[in-house]
């Protein structure tokens, strides 16, 4: 169903998927298709009436079996409630599930690269708000992922750790540090509020994480997402992208370090950032707001939530 | 003003332009800094009472002397104009104010490369309607830029040069074809609606073409977006970029193929495609349009148009 071009121009892989122009938009509520499917109600993609996180093959699929996948997290069965407002409990039993995803996929010959992530509010083009993360499974090395294994190659050693390192020493763009897990405002962030989630100790992916490691990691990234939303005290549009290892025998043992990036399109309360000419034309991201500046306003609003 | 960091895990460098925070947003009618400065009128950014093509040095800049350059184009005085809409003789003269600027900003040693853009539609963020286009002097060779590079030495040669002749061997996506311009939905679009416009000849820059060369783009290019406001009949939202040779010394001779490149945000008529988790996270552009399809369209909204 799906069809793979390379564009020689920018040395990459597109994906056609041309039957998901017709997928579910915004559906009213009482038909969303990740709710669960009460007696007398309509059936929805979850057969159960009752659950707590559902991972199910999207139905508007861009990778299909043999080459590759795409699959669908469901969170919990409250469609109001989102990834923050999770129990502390159900935030790391979806630690859990990731790590179990992960390696499923990464078994797979057709899968290279196991991609994890969420997009959150329209303004990233989310099609149902019922809280929900996907998962992909890419039958080839994604950029990004191509990009970090330069960033290793050029620095000739994990560039994560380097990062983690300098992200310490220099102190003034961390949000988070409980010794296990580090967030923070990169030191050259893209996005204005952007943020990365990382393991402090070199983890390549889930699978080489401890408990304590998965737990403290859950906790985390649920801070972080109750510090965006107090930030301009409004839900807080984002892209979370789980970045790990790659899944092919082909790079070097211990490449990839575990680290999760937000991107949200805020740069304002109420102005987004848009990816126009610098950004698409020549692939140069611009921002108005510096890393320490953002890094000092997502510090409020992580002890406001608190 | 602007501050240069490089992103260590993308390879890129990202630009802080924090003065920009306070642009001029979507300001009144009355207040259009790019209109004419009429008598009793307020003073715009152009203190004459009539124009037809000004550039003048961007008041919120991203990059400034002597660290790169960012200009503004204004294409006419006529605020409810548009690149489309300009007689053909100020398409023209476009095409020679945009060489112009090219050979200027080529022999400065601050600036690397020279990017020519237009963002049109509040879909890709334009704060000021009135119709103009924006040139950066980027102090260093952009990613994009980098990579078109790269094409060239992975297939051995110019890399726009190949993909036009597979344009003309297969057909399909062919656009416009007038002897010296071809216009096209490339093989393996990242947008639904992309469109290239190349010259058929290889021509490194705007400073290698022929004057009816250049005529010809300024016609080929209206006819684009001609045909884009007539494939859904609504104005239709684009980023227009220009391609063409970086202005370092250290490039090989003949290196960089001029042509425009097209950036639709729209996917159908009121449905935008958003960059979401794959291309954020991952890099990868999922579409719901074959360009086979897209090309279908767009030809039809070209006769429409003619």
């Amino acid at each position: 169903m799906s069809q793979l071009r390379f564009n020689e121009l920018r040395g990459e892989e597109v994906v056609y998927a041309v039957d998901r122009q017709e997928r579910t938009f915004l559906p009213a509520r009482d038909h969303c298709p990740l709710c669960p499917t009460l007696p007398g109600g309509p059936t929805t993609e979850i057969p159960l009436p009752a659950f707590e996180i559902v991972v199910f093959d999207n139905r508007f699929p861009a990778f299909e079996a043999p080459a590759g996948a795409a699959e669908v997290v469901v969170y919990t069965d409250q469609h109001d409630a989102s990834f923050a407002a999770l129990g502390s409990q159900r935030a790391r039993d979806l630690m859990s599930v990731w790590l179990h995803r992960y390696r499923e996929l990464s078994r797979r010959d057709d899968v290279e690269y196991v991609y994890i992530f969420e997009n959150r509010g329209v303004e990233v083009g989310v099609t149902l708000h019922h809280p929900h993360g996907q998962i992909y499974g890419y039958p080839f090395l994604p950029p990004v992922a191509k990009l970090e294994l330069a960033a290793d190659a050029r620095l000739g050693g994990c560039a994560p750790c380097a990062g983690i390192e300098r992200e310490l020493a220099d102190g003034e763009r961390v949000l988070i540090d409980d010794g296990q897990v580090l967030a923070y405002v990169p030191f050259a962030a893209r996005w204005p509020y952007e943020v990365h989630v990382a393991l402090r100790a070199h983890r390549a992916s889930l699978l080489d994480c401890r408990p304590e490691e998965l737990g403290s990691l859950g906790d985390a990234l649920q801070r972080v997402v109750r510090g965006y939303d107090a930030l301009f005290a409004r839900p807080f549009p984002y892209v979370m992208a789980v970045h790990q290892a790659p899944t092919t025998e082909a790079q070097p043992p211990g490449a990839g370090h575990l680290h999760i990036e937000f991107y949200p399109p805020l740069r304002t309360a109420d102005k987004l950032k848009f990816l126009a000419g610098s950004e698409q034309g020549a692939g140069t991201f611009i921002s108005d707001v510096l890393p320490e500046e953002a890094a000092a306003g997502l510090r409020e609003g992580l002890a406001r939530a608190a």
